[in-house]
């Protein structure tokens, strides 16, 4: 009854998906004080006050027609002025509201672009470890997936095999930094070299390659650290960004894409944005949400509460015994399985502990860990991983 | 630079969406109040005044994490409680929430369901004149389009042509009742034949032939007629909804599938839904404007002011001497073109009446005419229309 392609997604399944709903199970049975749910990256921080304010306003001033109707396929004008602006504001961008294109989320921009640009069978190009979604949303457009393999203990991508995933039929590559799973943040010289690879691998095939930069964590960033602006190394970037996780509104799924004037095919590329939004479904980002950014752009989440919560599972977990690179950004962490990894998964459910599995995100024999929780639930939480921790090493 | 299927997209283009633009671009030529624009199917009744309070009681009194949060794939269990409730009061479908996957309006769940459902080469019918889109979505999941031919005055379709049009390779049938872009409500007979025929067919070929029903305008029905409901004729339909008309909400994206407990393959056909929902990019349905419909699910749009616009409109055009299939439903007229539809488009733009050419809703020789607009603005583009009359008809 289902389409084939369907039928074998289902089989492999979201096992950060299937691991929320199992959390939601025994949360049932055990009480949700008693299961210890890191399956998920939904915020633990509450959107800013100021964001009730904003649609209060909003829905006080605006004339219902206008704010709830059509507009442009590629969101209100003044939305993406104010984008616009503030990437401006922040990193020397160059950009106005032609080089925005308003999305439904950043999972919603991805297939945008994809469908903007990939044919049947051209490669994309992803850096394990890696959400796993893209391989889905590749495969929506019939494009081919092309892994570069882990980079384990910094997960910083190691150039030669990047190297070695570029060919002539590569169309675009996905990067995610901050990343999730690992938490790090690719630094100035990996970009730079990356991209001096792009830009030799261009020449060479005398074909466009597209970095579309996944940037829904790029706010997320501690001890000082701060994401690099990739147009600043390499002009055909796309950068998705979503305000999921800066003004915690994942459920209203609200993003962008942003295109910089110097790319490649710059005023095509930004028209075919607009008719992919339009032709996908989407047809525009919800239409309040984009007026609640344009309000509340310049707010901030509370990163120093995901911090507390990294600083305090890091301590324990290393002290437990598991190793974990130091996550620098976004809000999870990816710890080595002492064990095969889908016996440390079920181990560490036994315990309440719900964690999702490396194999999801490419990259084999580690669990990821979102501690976008409360600092409670962590707290609560320690005595198990030690519990686990001492099972599994004391044995 | 970007991919060829989109290249052709672009160049046959949406001719709505481009009169939209040109109606926006005559505007600041010639003032607003000069620029007669039936272009688009965008709401001039404003949501009901009860949205505005649920909204903002809905952000006074649920927890931001709650409110903004993701929650499963197809939406909040008591949003689609509310909602197969409603669907049980209305029309006896025995529906509860587990029939109900909330969508990003109409257009999104569509694909979702076409996603969840055709395999690449599968054929899906459509009954011209229909909604272009159709062969976009279609397209997304590589599927083939087949075209039932129009069948004028009346435009219920032909069942001779349908039933011609139903082959082995047929994996669904979107209709669309209140129809756009004719504002025919398909009636009883024809959807028992229709049904009829999927049935013969679908055992014949041992298949089965989902009907995909397209009701964003289910609501909009005048001079006491009903659109009748398809699970009442055929148990493999899917129905696809969107509030963009009933609560004037199509900026907000928001609408559901309904798929009834005896659709074959039931289970797996709700969980596909579910799982392309998240792939493709959705995610989920905005989570506020959730929470609206389930606050607002018994809110009714004006219809009473559409069918002011409809009977003005349909009065003076035939008057006039256009030949024009009288609208039961929807906010559209469908005019035959006196003269070649382009020469008319272009003829009609002269006078600033932007009206959407027939050809792209693969029904050539035709207007459509979207009256959700002012009825002063109707009533100001009359003496237009009378002069256009003229200009064709005495010449």
């Amino acid at each position: 009854m289902i389409s084939e392609k369907m039928k074998e997604i289902m089989r492999s399944g979201s096992a950060i998906r299937a691991m929320f709903e199992e959390g939601k199970r025994l949360a049932q049975i055990y009480g949700k004080e008693n299961v210890y749910d890191f399956s998920l990256g939904n915020p633990s921080v509450p959107a800013p006050e100021s964001v009730k304010k904003a649609i209060k306003e909003i829905v006080d001033k605006t004339d219902s027609l206008t704010l709830h109707g059509y507009m442009t396929n590629n969101g209100y004008q003044s939305t993406r002025e104010v984008v616009a602006n503030n990437l401006n504001k922040r990193f020397n961008g160059g950009f106005s509201a032609e080089n925005i294109v308003m999305t439904v989320g950043a999972a919603g921009g991805l297939n945008v672009a994809l469908k903007a640009i990939v044919n049947a069978g051209e490669e994309v190009v992803v850096i394990a470890p890696y959400f796993g979604e893209y391989n889905n949303y590749i495969a929506n457009v019939d494009g081919k997936v092309t892994v570069v393999p882990p980079n384990p203990p910094t997960f910083q991508p190691n150039m030669t095999a990047f190297e070695k995933a570029i060919n002539k039929n590569t169309k675009a590559v996905i990067i995610n930094t901050p990343n999730n799973p690992t938490g790090v943040i690719y630094g100035e010289e990996t970009l730079r070299e990356m991209s001096a690879i792009l830009k030799r691998k261009s020449e060479e095939y005398s074909s466009v390659i597209y970095l579309i930069s996944d940037e829904p964590y790029r706010e997320l960033a501690y001890d000082g650290e701060k994401a690099p602006f990739i147009p600043d190394f390499y002009p055909n970037t796309i950068i998705g960004y979503s305000y999921s996780k800066s003004l915690s509104l994942p459920g209203e799924r609200i993003g962008y894409l942003a295109i910089p004037s110097k790319a490649d095919g710059f005023e095509e590329l930004v028209s075919a944005c607009n008719v992919a939004t339009r032709i996908l479904g989407f047809v525009n980002a919800p239409s309040l949400q984009q007026l609640v950014v344009e309000k509340c752009i310049d707010e901030k989440t509370d990163v120093s509460a995901y911090d507390r919560n990294r600083q305090l599972l890091y301590a324990a977990l290393t002290e437990y015994g598991f190793e974990c690179v130091r996550p620098q950004g976004a809000f999870y962490m990816f710890v080595k399985c002492p064990i095969e990894e889908s016996e440390f998964v079920a181990k560490a459910k036994s315990y309440n502990l719900l964690l999702v599995g490396g194999k999801s995100f490419g990259c084999e024999g580690y669990v990821r860990i979102a501690y976008c929780v409360s600092y409670d639930m962590i707290e609560a939480s320690l005595p198990s991983f030690k519990k686990l921790a001492d099972e599994i090493f004391k044995k």
